[in-house]
């Protein structure tokens, strides 16, 4: 069993509100991340997957399909765009980093089984001091 | 002569555009950096300042000032802020990395040369592979 | 289950040596890391905790929070200290990273567990060539 | 149990190919890591060993022994190489990141295990967008 | 007057020798850059323009563009390439970083000056512990 | 003319204070830069030459040859050494980050130009936030 990491880029705005909460709550619980025009970050995701070597080549999976996966199914719906507003799974949830790496985890697994792989982790950084982990369960 | 330099963080939502441009024409001029809900960035901040430095201290500036300057005039009115709508210095200028980086040099140097030091350089990080410099002329 | 670190930063003084050894054992045994009149570093401490996420928030914790207690337990005791000398919980111990990874952990568990997550890993960076990982156990 | 990790580097050339293929195949399977002139990488190598920290010295293993293992196992033997043509351990292998972590994993293991420590990963990254990790089964 | 820089990536394999001298001497000059099978980089180019900013779009250059003509000129000659065997602009010149920098200069210049900007620098960082920077001149 | 540049490190203990003021007026003007029992940094050390390359070698020079030069006149002396007490050429000198990047200038200046080429930069990081440079003038 061995686990490859592939690292991917997206730059995004996003804010962290409740609707239903007054701005007074909204500033109180989300502080700056609810400026009402929002703001934005240069998210980092690493997506780890795991499995056993095809002696063929020697690859746990081609990166260049791992890439397309991401590409198709997560970056090119989030880069360059507003989480809260564009992002159709990303819909009437949070968009927290810890939300937001559960919700690629979910929209990654399926295309990266069909692949012959075990997705393994969901790593995703919003600032250089901070990241999310997730493994699936 | 010495020059020292000071890194700093703002993230922020902007997006490019001209109002009195037809979508299509923002589109295409500015790509998905037109994207009209926004988008955002991690910047880096690099203030660059040069001066003699002080016998008594060793010091060409005490960082903390210089960072109390930055803080003050620039990272407070940018950071969890949108470029275009939030920042009063950046009022009806295009939000390009170029116009930012000239604007927070206007901002910062008188300041800074009433502190005693001349203001060297301000370089400013968009994305991991593109940054702006400029030195005030 | 999901998992968010903090990064955070401290710059510490320190030599390790035993004082009952003589100063050739210790320099037999430690090498340069035995000078007498200290060396230090630029530490990168990542606190890691889990849990499950605060469905009103997106939030696992609220990492101002989290920033508060390393601040309050950790880095205020260390930044800008000698940690043989200066540090109330190193005191009597050897200053190597593995054990200051192990006391920084001890000091961070009740704070973390009472803001309702759990303490999963402190990883301490001493230079860019290596780093320590501790999970408690 | 406590986990150090030590990093290092090596710079070498290499190429996907197997020679039985044509060279269409090759390039098909492989793309452009099958230019038969050879390609390279600056290589980054994450060795992570655990166990008990010795209590004398507050270490678990001296560093620079463990750096002493893997120079001579490994880096000697892989920096400024090609590694299909110079390396021993890789002969008649994949010149892949996953079969080369693997290959690294097995040189290291037993003069590891002799040093007193387990040998619990290798990280191997060939570019800053991708890396594999191997536990050793 | 500012400054925009792009940053680009390519992998390549080369070796520092000359064919008229006699291996010994070649190893004595180049020490392990001399391996006869070669070995490999990941480089980092860094492109420098500058020029005035155009009103309308706040830009001194669309970075696209840019980036078209480092893709077209050098990255995509260079990128899994051998230099000394592969690269029509490298033919015939040692392949070192300084050798490199300064051609990949050349191809540079006309381009960008036709793009209505001037080319200020190029840096290419070979490792992590060196880079060359030539100005044109 | 091109420009070569070397990275270096060295971890080093100091403090920053003046011995004929009292502990209070070294705390208001370092504040904690002036812990009596020291702190520390890895501090990183970028050295800049120039020149013109020499066609045989296709070198400005040999950078095994630029590493001794600092290696012996520079980070043995400050490696694992505390800068206010082990290190001779910043005796009775303030141990700021200015101060001692401009006396590692002078420390190198005689042995790059006896090696054929010129000295053109020096730059020290203290920490992540900020560095200082110095051009010999």
């Amino acid at each position: 069993m061995v686990y490859i990491t592939r690292k991917e880029h997206f730059n995004a705005a996003h804010k962290l509100f409740r609707p239903e909460w007054s701005d007074e709550k909204n500033q109180e619980v989300f502080g700056k991340c609810a400026n009402p025009n929002w703001h934005g970050h240069n998210y980092v995701l690493y997506v780890t997957v795991k499995g056993e070597i095809k002696p063929e080549t020697g690859y746990l999976i081609d990166l260049k399909k791992l890439a397309a996966i991401i590409k198709s199914r997560v970056t090119d719906k989030l880069d360059h765009r507003n989480i809260n507003l564009d992002v159709d799974f990303m819909r009437n949830k949070m968009a927290s980093t810890e939300v937001l790496a559960i919700e690629i985890f979910k929209q990654l697994q399926p295309a990266i089984e069909e692949a012959g792989v075990q997705l393994h982790k969901v790593k995703l950084e919003e600032t250089h001091n901070n990241f999310v982990e997730y493994f699936g369960e």
